[in-house]
């Protein structure tokens, strides 16, 4: 009962409870040790008064892309990281990434652990991008990453001529990660409708930054999806599908977990506050609108911002990340490569858009704790699963990263109290390598005041970032938790012992 | 940090986690002071060691019938609530009734208050049964049950002669409490689709018990269900419809959760282990079927149980009740009340089943803790959510019962360590004081150890009740949350501003 | 092979199909006798050349209000036939309806009989109104009405004071109807929604004509719609909701015809081209929007048009009527009744529009025949079935009224070649006694050219209305078809033999 | 008024009506030209005396395989139509096939043409199946395969290694199609969880030929119908899906079809009436079982069964065809192949059954002419549409064919009055050059006793065939009908003038 670090005066959230005023914080060896009240307190020890502001568990972004080879203007693991503790991110689960060329995954591993040991502000883990998953991969290498290296999720592209799978592949890699209880995420969009639209939007001389928008229609997302639940029922296994945008393809998934099919949804701060109208750019400059170029892309309506909301809401989402993939702007291999001789080319604009530093403050903001509750569009408890709880638990961190209670890493965010932490967003405040924020001009209504990692404050809004590169440490994962339905389906008119013939 | 008792070495379970191992709760005047490792003691501490068993918090039975007019053979406050902590609940809340005379609900209040206090094992609320909500009773006296007196929630019946209020009525009610933020219950089957079947069956001399089933089939509960729904829809209030059985009704539920309406589902042990052929009762005494006979009826098909699983598991369900609403089977003012000049008439059977004892144990068999993982029906903070935490955010009781966390009131159950709790339900084991219990045989894989209530033990499965009558508190409740949807919803057709006009 | 009258060179349309051009109708005695070519003809043969034009049966108008007591400015028997033929409608099914204190429908029947026997233009039959279902009336009354009148379906209201049943009446009506093979209309809207909504807005004095929308929202007929559903499927009778105006309870319509519940479908024209905006009546004169309170209502959007439309197009609306229910407006006994001492009263006003002269033109305006293919609205078979066949079929009159084939009667709308009947609806050519048309400068791309009933022309647009008071005939009907799905269904969760138990 | 043959005596069915008793058909000249009563007869005039039966229009067969590369065995032009007017098939489709190495379509056709002229029993037309659509196929020669030849119509399959195209394919398809108004037919399964089943099952040894029927669940048309209405909604464009299978693929269609795309749906005998069990053979001989194999499968189930009835009867099936596909049994080049070496290897069995002689009866028999009415699976008017009428206007033959009504091609059957006409179906009854019938042992309600083309009689029950080969006459059909929605819809989410950026 020794603390190093006591927080007071906190009202603690966790993804089931926002706790009674008064609790205290005791926080040992980079852990919580104590909830309680009173905590004993010595010389040694630091204190936080929180004033009464809400203490969330530091924030877990489990999409982001640092240090990529196909985005070599984007953040490295030091920017990236530095830029997600000063938003409240206390870790990131990141991207090794297969070429279709590696026929190992151990060399690419080890070249993004070269590039990210000792860089980072904040704790990390790794994904794996799968693009050729060669028999011998998914036999003999898998399940060394995800023993050996604590690495138990893949990612998977139905879509970009230099990633996608077919279903085949799809359903071989589903089946592998199901035996080792790894976590399958899956970008579905149709590569099909897409490169067609693609091949004539360029035929008639539509490529200015907007008509990205119009290359990628919701209903490429809405088959992809469906696809993409279908090949994960037959091969009962989880299944995430990452950032999603569109209500069909959120209510496929909404039918699959009523029926218990272990399908999870993940969307990101952009479809949820902005719409395609930002793709055209200035009135004077189109090809500014290549800053707002990510895919899935930008929505149209205000009404696709509603179903998503609602889906938030509603539990359908599971995750909420930021799919932070940038391009600088204003740089030859940024952005700007999609403009070729003079001319505006969508389909070369890097896709992406950083989000990394912003994405916990815009979800808080609309909480109960930053507008009235009439108008909050999801509870504190919700906000806590979808930040930072629920990623825990799908990717294996759970039991030490994403609650707030003893046993857990101290990884938290003191916010500020009432509403002194409003905020508007704006470029100059941000901390990543990126020269801009797709968010410019949007007002949140908190900010975190302290980021803690591991019981070490490492980022205090007053001085900005006190942490210090390279104390980030790699988690290695355990295997992950299905957090919605279950395994051991049997798709609809199939008899239950016939998986059994041919598995 | 002194401790009055700290239980140690248990695995606690929140309505979000399971805990690391090791840890401890430190409890003072009855309430979890705090969780933490190796708390300090005194020769004053009393300590428990859980033996590494599973730690939960105390079970709430948010629908319980005692001491009602209605059932004169049925459980009074002292019997009802000695085998409510026997199963390892510790707070219930049961039902003040309106009768259709009276004119204003205080008395009804006072005679209920006066049969309960200083009569209880466990902590006690009321929601109060309206029958003749009067437009005094609805402007003057529920403000004034919901501040001064904590009750803050209704029930109200669509069926049954002497209970049942037409849409009127009902949205007369969910008006009223919507302005005062309290929760309406209802009991959704069609009246009259009923009472015409049961006509017919008479008509035709088909009374058995059995008939009981065949008189409310699932569409009664089907369209009632979507009429609560839509009334509710209409107030823009919040409901929870009870005891639901049917899936049809149910897949309403959801789509209203989808739409983010704030209605919310509960059902109950009977609904998902038994089955109407219990109704027939035994080949040589088709009366005994009496036991089983509770409304909505149990169901014909095992495909009913999977269904109502199925919510269990994908959220749709809030609350977990038992309905306990017995009478005694071999007792004249009993079920035998059925038997009319030897003839048994369904219709006069006194519906309701014992159940408060066994609700808690028969859902925690269906966890991981009792079950391999693929066999589980429900994760184990689920389990914690149904049994108890939501019932205390829905009817206002969060901060003080329904979670394991500093601050909160000190009521848990402590499971037996692996497998040492499996028990086979038998009435010789009950603490009721009903003859029978509809559960006979089933066997469940564990049963409360110990139950605490305010940091005493009231059950010590070795010694049996050691709680004391008279210990149980009233308790006062605040305005309950809404956990689902939310409340400012339009219907669909209607313009936002148009409910200005007529409210 | 001696024809009184041979239609040549028409383009001949049927319920299933646009027959080739080139062919010929000889009709004799009233009856299209033979379908071919090169008919011979006589010297007493008269010949009619359609000059290319589409020739389709007679309008069949199965939802029409005629000398009711409740709207004594309305038609009478006179007038409104007068306007049917003026439409192209050959037949129409107007309503005998009891009030609640008859407790014998023959009177009630000879009245409505007085009132109209040789007064009509065109053929008639009656539906009955059932306000006041007695035993004695659905036990002896009913059959008599079948059989010896030739009545073979009712109409029940779930609201409006006067007129409104309960459930319970409601089921007892369905199952009398189901023994006899009788059709049941209902008119579905809750009638307890509706009436606290009044209450509310009166309460508030906000009592202008457009308040009328207001106070009936999509709820009501949501709810009552999935209500009336369940009670046929709990009757296994079929039905037809009438004048539907709310695309959530045409999917619970669409839902129940997938399942093969017998359950049928009407719209109106006003639903289909009118929106409530018209209910606001005059800048100057709030109350001229009176002319547009019927009810349901007017609904707020264009996108409740299309949605209606859809079904139009989708086939789950088994018929299209006028609901011709008309009252005059500028009469102190007509819609000025909702004016009262100088203060508009919506709910005084009388309810109903007059539509039985522009329903065929309207509907025909959306074909092929009048806007090119990719505008049409639907198909002209489709046109046919829901102007005139299907309502044929459903109430008893197939073999006789509604399709061109020999042995019908030579019922028959020849309509102007090309674009040359385009028409604006006016007033001043309207034939019924009101002395407004609610659709008041609609273009319609086509208007009859000549009515024929039974061989004669009754309208010819040159010359007016040519028929003769009394040409129409009292049309005793025979069993209705079922058109959607089928009897013999048995409810969700109910054992098939169930049923047997109670009838 | 000279007619060759009058037909007498009969009840005539439309695709809307049984039209009334004692109406005679007047055929002239190989077409009906006069529908009347006491037709003029002369001493030319053949009368058939129908005694009172039902006459329908002559089936036409829409899913056709004769003389096909990959079916050696099965039935040529001269054989299939044989089988064909045996059971009252009049006109079938059948197709000309593209291999993937066949660049022009031109002599593949020349090809077809040569084996099937002056060789049919009945009338005939061409589907085409494109196996390879290279650019100039289909902006070249689709456009004379149209025009010239009029063949209106495309066939694509999604599964078959030799036959499969890639959603891109597919949409080009499409494209082309839609701007020249051809229907594009489909098999929608997807190749790629099959083809890991089916490696799955030979790997693991599991290769009798029932699991052929494991080999390729539901799912796989679930997902792969899914995905095809989704390609044909981009496109704007038309489609069928043949013979679905699945309750869930179809239910995909019916939403298709409420939203008023213009998806069609086509089912088969064998998907009606038999089941998977069928694939297990004789237990002394499983590889009998082999006779059944056919692609989809037949599924597991009675609820199978019932749920594409309902199907049938709700209006959501457009087409019924045969899909004779067979190959001989016992024949080393017919089902045989499936056996290598002594062992069955279910996935060299030949796919296919022979059906065309026993589709139309098998249909009729579940009609009210055949049965009780309450035991019927659909009406008459329903029966025809499934028959003929829909495939004559969806393939561009209505005006000439399907109906009855002058103008049109005397194409009938007469059935036997009464029960005169029931019958078992045996192989020995069978006109097909195939060594077995599926339907073996199966009662039906009726047989054709006269099948009827264009006037001529060319079945007679009691002669057998007494039509010529050669009669039958090539059909140059025009462009087809959407029979259900329309085109000119926008995918959801996509602005309406989206598509004209990239068409």
């Amino acid at each position: 009962m020794d603390f190093d670090l006591v927080v007071k005066n906190g009202i603690l959230v966790t993804a089931s409870e926002v706790l009674p005023e008064g609790l205290e914080l005791g926080i040992k060896d980079g852990k919580i040790a104590c909830i309680g009240t009173s905590l004993p307190t010595s010389s040694t020890t630091k204190i936080i008064d929180a004033e009464g502001a809400y203490v969330t568990p530091g924030g877990i972004d489990s999409h982001v892309h640092l240090a990529q080879k196909n985005s070599p203007t984007g953040d490295n693991w030091e920017t990236g990281t530095r830029s997600a503790i000063a938003g409240g991110t206390t870790t990131v689960i990141a991207f090794a990434s297969q070429q279709k060329a590696d026929t190992s995954l151990y060399p690419v591993l080890e070249d993004y652990q070269e590039k990210s040991v000792n860089q980072t502000y904040c704790d990390y883990g790794f994904h794996f991008i799968l693009t050729n998953p060669t028999p011998e991969i998914l036999r003999d290498e898998l399940p060394v990453l995800a023993e050996r290296e604590g690495i138990t999720s893949v990612k998977l592209y139905m879509t970009y001529e230099l990633m996608k799978l077919n279903d085949r592949e799809v359903l071989r890699i589903l089946f592998a990660c199901k035996q080792l209880g790894m976590t399958t995420m899956i970008h579905a969009e149709s590569h099909d409708m897409i490169s067609m639209i693609i091949e004539g939007l360029e035929r008639n001389k539509n490529t200015d930054p907007y008509f990205h928008a119009v290359a990628r229609p919701r209903i490429a997302e809405d088959e992809a999806s469906y696809r993409a639940i279908s090949l994960a029922e037959l091969a009962d296994a989880p299944m995430l599908i990452v950032h999603m945008s569109s209500d069909v393809a959120i209510s496929h998934v909404r039918d699959a977990q009523t029926r218990l099919l272990p399908i999870h949804a993940e969307t990101c701060p952009h479809y949820l506050f902005l719409l395609s109208e930002k793709i055209k750019g200035e009135p004077h400059d189109h090809f500014s609108g290549a800053k707002h170029v990510c895919s899935p892309p930008l929505r149209h309506d205000v009404k696709d911002l509603d179903a998503l909301w609602q889906s938030i809401a509603n539990g359908t989402f599971t995750t909420f990340s930021s799919d932070h993939a940038p391009s600088k702007y204003d740089h030859p291999g940024g952005k700007r490569l999609g403009m070729v001789d003079g001319i505006p080319r969508f389909s070369k604009i890097p896709n992406g858009l950083p989000g990394i530093e912003t994405r916990v403050a815009l979800l808080f903001g609309e909480t109960p704790a930053c507008r009235p509750a009439e108008e909050a569009r999801l509870s504190l408890p919700r906000f806590v699963q979808l930040a930072t709880t629920n990623a825990a638990k799908l990717y294996g961190l759970d039991g030490k990263k994403g609650s707030i209670a003893p046993g857990y890493d101290a990884d938290l965010i003191i916010w500020h109290p009432g509403d002194k932490g409003a905020t508007t967003i704006t470029q100059s405040n941000m901390h990543h390598d990126i020269d801009y924020t797709p968010f410019e001009g949007v007002q949140v209504g908190n900010w975190p005041r302290y980021t803690i990692l591991r019981g070490e404050v490492v980022w205090d809004q007053e001085k900005g970032i006190v942490g210090q590169k390279g104390f980030g440490q790699y988690l290695k994962r355990g295997k992950g938790q299905v957090l919605v339905g279950k395994t051991g389906n049997v798709p609809r008119g199939m008899k239950p012992e016939e998986r059994q013939y041919w598995l």
